[in-house]
């Protein structure tokens, strides 16, 4: 934590460099001081001023909370009644020229607000050095990350003897949600997407009350973050015989998933992990159904940078995590996704998710 | 939606009334077009130009979803590869002087590229607008707002019979959510707090695997989301004999309860009903262990526009429906709060939650 926070203070040196920066988003409040509250509208930030110390200002109903786990120590609460930003600038030196900001999180309306109290002439934006920071995750953070996944795989395992036909996509979601909770995840990383038939041809579709049946395609995407942080796992399943070009995508789909990972290593761009995976559909014929991008990182939130797409021209380097998952969704046929998460390694990738992925037949 | 469609075009009206307005909030976008999806970090909006037909920016992995519900029915799709600005842009008018957006929730770095890529003048706040017509719900939004109530009330009752000494907090979230999808539930409304002991004293506590013990309270406060809107409800309860100062202020609560439902009338200032329910805390002696506000609006977002607090000069109006909590929080000692959903009618306040409040023993 006291490491994480000496790079944030990094930040500080250069010529152009802020002379303030504000944390506003839970996770990274979390990741740097080790205390995470979800503050809704309230206001929450961790602020840094150069050369002093940092300090929080957190709701009144956090005090608490923020007092007994976070390693920053001096901690300022506002109440519903307040401006926290009156209380904010009583901490802040008089003058601020440049204060740096998270442009992706923070909203217009904080925004105005916290130019027009602080009287800084300008706005850095410092997301993306916050996101270079925790891309590259510690061992201590891949550690947490592989529980999470050891948890959704549990989940897995634990749901595939409840499929039958007439067993709705709800009920199933219900089973995995309530396997979740009891095996100790903190929530569901995202909301638990189980599709049958032709809904799995909806790369975003919602679950509701249809019911399973023989012949389908069945699809479960779920994740559960596990002191914080997430992992996130798809597979495809068939419920008895389905026909044969269902089969036939959910192979190439598995073939694009492995070229994907197979052309992880340090060095070579996202934009590559994406073409390596996509030539293999297009090579079928199937290009015009893979209809998303490849992959994207993960940690803290479900979804971070990088975003994994044909032009994403950054590099990979070692200890950067993300998922694998190319499909194909052919609008009322179905579709198949396999998702993997993936730690880039100095030689290569370790693929964290270890759930079978050939093809296999369940339900019946 | 065609009339909710046609109050947002009022808005272009005025001398300083903006030429085109966006809607990014996807719960609003939803309200507005009757599609919902939550695209994480892709762009997704309605937008209104004045005198023209609005149109709907989405992300390519929604846009069959998008064209199959929609009232809005030009739809403009984006992949991750695509500038999404670049196609707002394309079908906006040449020149845009002021351009209406949702300040609340359009994030700073979305701002800088919608003002550069439109060469919009200025940008106005239609978020106060927005919030001004959401918070008077139609007959039919109050009645899905009532199967809301009588789901999360049908769970509540539920899980009671699994309240024994020994039980762990998290056992009774898993089982509460569990419900709530059997249910028919979109999802928990936010996450489901089951708290213990002198754990209850944390208005924002996190479940835990805490055991249940004999004399402790326990609080559940939990709602859920059903075709898109939320209900809120908390009751504590007794687990065999607890000590006479819990049970003092749970009566204290109560009171404070009723007493601000009492002053539900359209055309008082929610800072009175805050009041209402403080000075009977105060009362009591016990005004400093009150450290929230005394409701919140809800509706499509378990948090909306009001917020009650004292200071809010904000009048009630009929249609408004939101929450009524007050509570008293003794650190190491433990708290009691009582939540009712409450929609204020022309004469007084309908009261829509109605699961029993008086003080209950359970468990034992």
């Amino acid at each position: 934590m006291k490491e994480r926070v000496e790079k944030l203070y990094d930040l500080f040196e250069g010529a152009d460099a802020p002379d303030v920066i504000l944390v506003t988003l839970p996770k990274l409040v979390y990741y740097f001081s080790g205390f995470y509250s979800e503050p809704h509208e309230r206001f929450l930030a961790l602020v840094c001023v150069k050369g002093e110390s940092p300090f929080l200002v957190v709701p009144k109903l956090d005090y608490e909370k923020a007092a007994s786990v976070s390693t920053v120590t001096q901690i300022y609460a506002h109440e519903d009644t307040d401006n926290p930003y009156e209380i904010l600038k009583r901490h802040l030196p008089e003058k601020v020229a440049r204060i740096g900001i998270q442009k992706d999180h923070l909203s217009v309306n904080r925004y105005e607000a916290l130019m027009q109290t602080t009287g800084a002439m300008q706005a850095v934006d410092v997301e993306p050095e916050l996101n270079r920071m925790r891309v590259i995750k510690s061992e201590t953070e891949i550690a947490v990350i592989k529980r999470a996944i050891v948890c959704i795989e549990e989940v897995f395992r634990a749901v595939i003897p409840y499929v039958k036909p007439g067993v709705t996509e709800i009920d199933l979601v219900a089973e995995m949600e309530y396997r979740m909770k009891k095996l100790g995840a903190d929530a569901p990383s995202f909301d638990t997407m189980v599709l049958s038939g032709a809904k799995t041809g909806l790369p975003h579709g919602v679950p509701g009350t249809k019911e399973i049946q023989e012949g389908e395609l069945l699809l479960f995407d779920a994740g559960v973050f596990v002191d914080g942080y997430a992992s996130d796992l798809t597979r495809t399943f068939a419920v008895g015989v389905v026909n044969t070009r269902c089969r036939e995508i959910y192979d190439t789909v598995l073939q694009a998933n492995m070229k994907m990972i197979e052309a992880v290593r340090p060095s070579v761009t996202f934009g590559s992990l994406d073409h390596a995976a996509r030539q293999v559909i297009e090579s079928k014929g199937d290009g015009e159904y893979f209809i998303t991008r490849a992959g994207h990182g993960f940690g803290l939130e479900i979804h971070e940078y990088p975003s994994i797409h044909g032009l994403n021209p950054d590099l990979l380097q070692a200890g950067m995590v993300f998922t694998a998952e190319p499909g194909i969704y052919i609008p009322g046929l179905g579709g198949v996704r396999i998702e993997d998460n993936v730690l880039v390694t100095p030689t290569g990738a370790e693929v964290l998710t270890s759930f079978p992925k050939e093809w296999t037949v369940i339900g019946v």
